[in-house]
């Protein structure tokens, strides 16, 4: 059984978290779901769902997957340092991190995507230019870089979990989820015509 | 603006809630999104996900769109009378009613999708057996009958609530939230390879 959080703060995108969450919270003998923001209690998304989250020094277990989602509140923060310091430790002590959107802002902020690859949301994909330390890729549903996934934007996480679970359980109990909620799987992860939609917008 | 409100009740699919919520609460000018169960407080999806609830004797607002999701915990409420009359008084009083997977299967119960246009999950569409009132829709992304709107499984209610915006704001506000969160939608209705799944799994 493996541990899974999710890092929550006001105005994260709700897709971000929900799509990736019904993917592993499905497999309930694989994955057990935590959420925890810094002080606990209810969180809000940028779509205003209201989440009941535990306190991260609530957190006791270790060896964990960390997910760290993306949306309008990671705007204020990349400047919030007491967040970050928090992040960082989450991100140190974790087996496994998936970053969405641009959840790989946050986690870039932290130092420890120096020297990996990653990509983040296309449409605000200048942002990277901030962090030439990471190998960012552009084109890419969702990059995986040693124990690091990071997703493009909002509903790519969803393919991004699949990927995961077929890394750690096999492509056939992946599939198999994927079919039981009626998603048509992008199951390569170069596959990401938005990458060009936004690069022509320009 | 229009008020939305999701009925949750414990063993709520995810993502039935979540996708479409993700999209109309992008359009905030536009909607403005309520989570309401019968006493209220927190209820806990299949994932495990705590949301916190208003209590449906507090819901004031009239003309309403109502989300209603499927999940696990629709098998104990089809035989709860109290709550099928409570969703009964709530379908009554919407000005459209969304439903996604299972949920109309509740929808049903009320008798409200009698001599409808209907479809449901792929995986359980025997269960509409039990509602020969219903024209169910076997193969169907989605079904538009009146103000009902019914989707297939899980992530099918992405692309029914990008059909709703389409209907009600136009394509191109649909098309663009769909660009946006870096989702293909599948904008024709009667898309569904999970219908020939099912069915040649029997």
């Amino acid at each position: 059984m493996h541990e899974v959080t999710t890092v929550l703060f006001d105005g994260f995108e709700t897709l971000d978290v929900f799509g990736p969450v019904e993917i592993l919270g499905r497999l309930e003998n694989e994955f057990n779901l935590h959420f925890h923001s810094i002080d606990g209690g209810i969180v809000k998304s940028s779509q205003r769902v209201p989440v009941l989250t535990e306190s991260l020094s609530s957190l006791d277990f270790t060896d964990y997957i960390l997910m760290i989602p993306g949306g309008m509140g990671t705007r204020k923060l990349v400047k919030d340092e007491v967040f970050l310091d928090h992040l960082k430790q989450l991100a140190l002590n974790a087996q496994y991190i998936l970053t969405i959107c641009t959840g790989s802002i946050l986690l870039a902020r932290t130092g420890l995507l120096k020297g990996r690859k990653a990509t983040t949301n296309k449409r605000v994909f200048e942002w990277t230019n901030n962090f030439p330390e990471v190998n960012w890729v552009r084109e890419a549903r969702w990059v995986q870089d040693g124990n690091i996934y990071t997703s493009s934007g909002v509903s790519a996480g969803m393919d991004m979990a699949l990927g995961f679970v077929a890394d750690q359980l096999g492509y056939d109990v992946a599939k198999k989820q994927s079919i039981e909620i009626e998603y048509e799987w992008k199951e390569d992860s170069t596959w990401d015509p938005f990458s060009k939609i936004y690069s022509s917008v320009k």
